[in-house]
């Protein structure tokens, strides 16, 4: 398996065709692309093209927001903004709140993130719906490639019990996100023990190391090598529901 | 970023020097084996080589053994295994047990597989100190191979909110397992929003991808292309102290 971060990508924004630029970008890549080749895209990029901003100064934070800033000791506008994209909200504290995103993800700030680009005090929501962006990408590239590549969004998730964050799937599309293995067995028959794989979160994963930090230098990394046989499984699969969390 | 699973490991059993066996596998590799190579090997092997072995037939089942066997449907035998080996029962219901490890780890069973070979009924238990245990493997990889390269050992977890499974980081050596970027700057001079990147975990869910479910057939992954800047932090230090925890 190989990673390789694609270089040369310019700052995407709005209305920006994502799926054009990294066509371009991976016209230079040798061999050329193929059938289990897997495009790993940081979130932000992907909201940036689908102006996924939001302005603070249109904002005007509700009594709740009010309270939730006063708790985690954050913008009420940003609260409000946090809240809207929210189904519930899990845990809030001093400089720390967890939500339920209305997709689903359990996940801190709603995947809001402070954007102060040329002094305008915007936010970056997520994409509207991340596995139809990731399968619309996969659809403009197999129209400028010819190849129809895997393709994963992610975004970097604290979790509970560990520290750190690592990057997981927020959408996916032609790759199986979940693979259920169940009825497989390992090499002395034995049926597996885990038979459910979180596959697209660790190929997020692996893609964060090379992104590095600063993913909106290097925001897509091309995987190569990865085969499966399991059917598509979009990345929202990827949420456990609701009835079967033992913590929440 | 290129990941390379050494194939041709035997069975590994009690006693086997795994450090010998890896440097023997590592002699094959090209170009040979360099600083910032990281090595991640598969918990199982590790405790296999380490005689983590305990045979049900010597277990005698607590009163409480017998209660949570009653309430997940397990054998009281392995549920005393799991609680000799944990600090505290989180949750406990039909098929599923969490615990705290006695290491801190928030995991399933405790690590405890069962481990029928033979038609003996055993189970495998973690390593007694899987940091320990990496640094052990990297003393004799340095020693036999003239390069102390990076060691990740790495184990199957479930996680809360999210279905499915990905490898994380139980021991790690001479690489930094959590990596404190604070203070550090994106290309656009702002302070980065992931302080602490869970960096041995990341690369224990790149690795599983290429061992596969089937972990005793290629359990050890050669990572390369990676770069750090980092002092060595032990994998223990992923674990969140339990007063930081808001879901337990």
């Amino acid at each position: 398996m190989r990673l390789i971060a694609l270089a040369g990508l310019p700052e995407i924004g709005p209305g920006d065709d994502l799926g054009a630029l990294l066509a371009e970008r991976l016209h230079g890549v040798e061999p050329s692309l193929a059938r289990f080749d897997v495009l790993v895209i940081a979130q932000k990029v992907v909201s940036k093209a689908e102006n996924r901003f939001l302005d603070l100064a249109s904002v005007t934070p509700s009594a709740r927001a009010r309270d939730l800033a006063a708790a985690t000791g954050k913008d009420p506008r940003l609260l409000e903004a946090i809240l809207a994209e929210s189904a519930e909200v899990l845990r809030a504290k001093r400089g720390v709140i967890v939500v339920r995103h209305r997709l689903g993800y359990v996940m801190a700030q709603a995947g809001v993130d402070r954007s102060n680009v040329g002094g305008v005090e915007r936010v970056l929501l997520l994409p509207e719906s991340p596995d139809e962006s990731a399968a619309r990408l996969r659809a403009t590239l197999a129209r400028l490639t010819g190849v129809a590549p895997g393709v994963v969004i992610s975004d970097s998730f604290g979790r509970p019990w560990r520290l750190g964050t690592t990057n997981v799937a927020l959408g996916a599309a032609g790759v199986p996100a979940l693979w259920n293995r169940r009825g497989e067995r390992d090499r002395n028959s034995r049926p597996l023990e885990s038979t459910e794989v979180a596959w697209a979160d660790a190929v997020a994963a692996a893609a964060g190391l090379v992104m590095g930090e600063a993913d909106e230098g290097l925001p897509c990394v091309l995987v190569r090598g990865l085969r499966w046989s399991a059917p598509d499984v979009p990345a929202l699969d990827l949420v456990r529901p609701i009835g079967e969390d033992l913590f929440r």
